[in-house]
């Protein structure tokens, strides 16, 4: 099952089930992720139908109260950093005002010339989860989406902490959709692919993280509470502009694409800040 | 004037304003954060008057919807953590899930065993902040307070991003009140002190910041919407427990105080998790 969020045609925010290139609307909780709170989201009643082509899709959760992101999962990205490998993933943050849906702008912040793409595959919770242990870890899993961790590299690199490059305002791409774990199934062999303006930039199979999803997500519920619809977004493959001779950036009018096996593919156009 | 979030002795959660040792509730917003929002803190209605050792203090601001840390803004502490200075702040984040009152129990994670203390200046924003220049930044502030960063700090160093350190349950001590500009007067000289069991373990002015009020505010509003109830605690003086000879860890039983000026003093008992 696939499920978005997204607003009506009068403007109001909603969220339903896709069908093929139906959105049919579900009654009975406010939002999604209200809708995995409750943990009734498979008994809701169906509403409305929408053509995908008359709505605009929001973020899959607008509003997660907490997105972790894994940084450095990939070898391939580590050794492109030149960084060491750890015996734990490093963890930074950022809020859910950055977020922008598949078919929105992201935007460049004027403050950053090295505005970059981030290719992940994002968990979104599904059931509080806290102090999980690894071998039931896959249970707290409501789905699965695409995520660009649009990062402002210069910002980032202030000093020695992510937060400032990873969180400015409609930079984090996030879906087209949530794809449950029955609909998504063996992620191992799909692949995390970035396409910038049709080019393909980073692609490297899920199975290629080191530390895996339920090991992330024991990592992660040891040090802080996760509620449904709260989002890990699991690392980015190597390729990442910043790291290329010369290297890449997205500017205005570039088209950047995440794609991963059966999750889907989200599309954003690079606008400038106003 | 000082502003406190609490618990009526019937348990439910309610804000007002401390007067002398008589906490006055105040009526017409849901809470702090709300009447911050809304404007009109100082307009309120007086309510029911408590003494202050029927009710339970609550952080300063229950839930803050970002709280980010400025890390290594005094050199002293840049110095002991052997770090270089760079041109702009380290800043991470913490979640409100984190804070714990004044007098209410700050939480040892049973998984560190490096449990340190940071006393901070905090800074509560009072209006919506998005891209403030620094000449501007003071009249975003609603108040201030005093924090206590309780950081993990094996955890912290996992990995090269602190957020792991310092976010458990029951880590941050918020409080005791939001101290308004006017009544926290000039805050160049006073000192943030910290004592772990009557001890003063740190100890330096607040004018002892690399990067002052104002230009953090600048710096974090750039690439990040501060809203009403928002907190920035401002880094932390020399003297952490980690960094000295032999280490210093806080422990169950300890009593740890911060102290800044006419801020007030921020006192937790340490406890092991459950």
């Amino acid at each position: 099952m696939r499920y978005v969020s997204f607003r009506r045609p009068d403007g109001t925010p909603s969220f339903g089930r896709l069908d093929d290139e139906a959105i049919v609307e579900l009654t009975g909780a406010p939002s999604l992720k209200a809708a995995l709170a409750a943990g009734n989201l498979a008994g809701l009643t169906d509403g409305a139908s929408f053509n995908r082509n008359d709505i605009v899709l929001l973020p899959v959760i607008p509003d997660p109260a907490k997105i972790l992101c894994v940084g450095l999962n990939y070898a391939e990205h580590v050794k492109e950093t030149g960084r060491e490998q750890k015996e734990h993933p490093a963890i930074f943050v950022r809020y859910a005002d950055s977020l922008v849906a598949d078919g929105q702008p992201m935007v460049k912040p004027s403050v950053t010339t090295r505005f970059d793409y981030e290719g992940e595959l994002a968990v979104i919770i599904g059931k509080p989860a806290h102090k999980v242990a690894r071998a039931d870890a896959m249970a707290y899993i409501a789905g699965y989406a695409c995520f660009n961790d649009g990062s402002a590299r210069d910002w980032q690199r202030h000093n020695i902490q992510f937060t400032p490059g990873k969180t400015f305002p409609g930079t984090g791409g996030f879906g087209p959709t949530l794809v449950t774990p029955d609909e998504a199934g063996d992620l191992a062999s799909q692949r995390v692919q970035t396409r910038l303006n049709g080019e393909l930039v980073q692609d490297q199979p899920v199975s290629d993280m080191i530390w895996d999803i339920p090991t992330v997500i024991e990592y992660i519920s040891a040090f802080t509470p996760l509620a449904p619809g709260d989002v890990i977004a699991t690392g980015t493959p190597g390729g990442v502009g910043d790291k290329r001779t010369p290297p890449l950036y997205m500017k205005a009018g570039d088209k950047v694409e995440i794609s991963i096996g059966v999750i889907g593919t989200l599309t954003n156009r690079i606008i400038d800040e106003q």
